[in-house]
């Protein structure tokens, strides 16, 4: 499917835009072709711009300093990803992004998105729900760190991404669920 | 001050109302003078509004099958609050919310909110910012907790909140870290 079709199913789920506006909307994003492995926000950089997820799998994650992995999120098609806290407040990200698997993404950057949001009504009303929710995945996620066992976590990672385990190597989603790759075998086993 | 002057203060950081919008947008609030202890938000019942806090302080908390309380978050003046999950998707709540302390409340109804963002578009601006900054916010502590110790957890805690100490209970804070009230006591002492 062309990429311009499918961010504009996307964006008609939550708003209505005639084709001109959504042309115009269109006009003000980028094609990329990444490689597995190409880095998208490096820690420490100025983050310019959100990307939304057309094929392929990006992660977002960072390392603390006894340099483990943490995985904040998966981004798959029609996801979108940035470092939100660098973007909005136009700070350094403190978060890595990069492909699990060669992946096709449109960028956006800060200043077109926050123009569009003022010439079109919808455009703004679009964003403000995709960010409602994300605030629930996240506050979900937080909810289900403090309170839930790792089987639990497992359960709801398999429900929400039903497709990870065919793209996503094991050592990130142990990373993802905080636990070593032995739980996370255990779990698999224990779950099949 | 009016609850009228501290809401349009609080906007104001954001949006560009002129004085009718803003009239037109603050007559859709009610204001409630709740009780310490009362109950804004039940777990299991229909959520219809969500709440600006004027004045004291609110929490919002779960608890799990263990009969442990978990909380998400403190409320304190010009905090917005609500289960956003069950509000935005107009299900049942799965959390619960009530007042520390005795406090000045305004609340808008979900159909009010989208009624006045459609006919606003500063309104919608508005909300999609108040999300945004709700959104980092939720990431920086599921960050933290997957990450920090619990001495580092407290120090942010104070941090954000210096003056949370003057108001909520030592066994509510212990609630929010996820700690014992013994070991809130050792981190207290030793920051001192």
């Amino acid at each position: 499917m062309e990429a311009q079709t499918i961010i504009k199913q996307h964006i008609a789920k939550t708003a209505t835009l005639t084709d001109d506006q959504f042309d115009y909307f269109f006009s003000h994003f980028k094609r990329h072709s990444f490689r597995k492995g190409q880095v998208v926000v490096s820690e420490g950089e100025r983050v310019e711009n959100e990307f939304f997820v057309l094929s392929g799998c990006l992660k977002a994650f960072f390392i603390n300093d006894e340099v483990k992995m943490y995985i904040l999120q998966f981004a798959m098609p029609t996801w979108w990803t940035s470092d939100y806290d660098a973007l909005y407040n136009q700070s350094r990200a403190t978060i890595n992004i990069d492909c699990i698997t060669d992946a096709e993404v449109l960028s956006i950057s800060n200043q077109d998105r926050e123009k569009v949001c003022q010439e079109l009504h919808q455009v703004e009303h679009f964003f403000r729900w995709r960010t409602n929710k994300g605030y629930i995945a996240v506050q979900k996620r937080l909810v289900s760190l403090m309170t839930k066992n790792t089987q639990k976590r497992y359960e709801e990672l398999l429900a929400q991404y039903p497709q990870l385990y065919d793209i996503v190597p094991k050592h990130l989603i142990a990373a993802y669920l905080g636990v070593s790759r032995e739980t996370l075998s255990r779990l698999y086993l224990a779950h099949k």
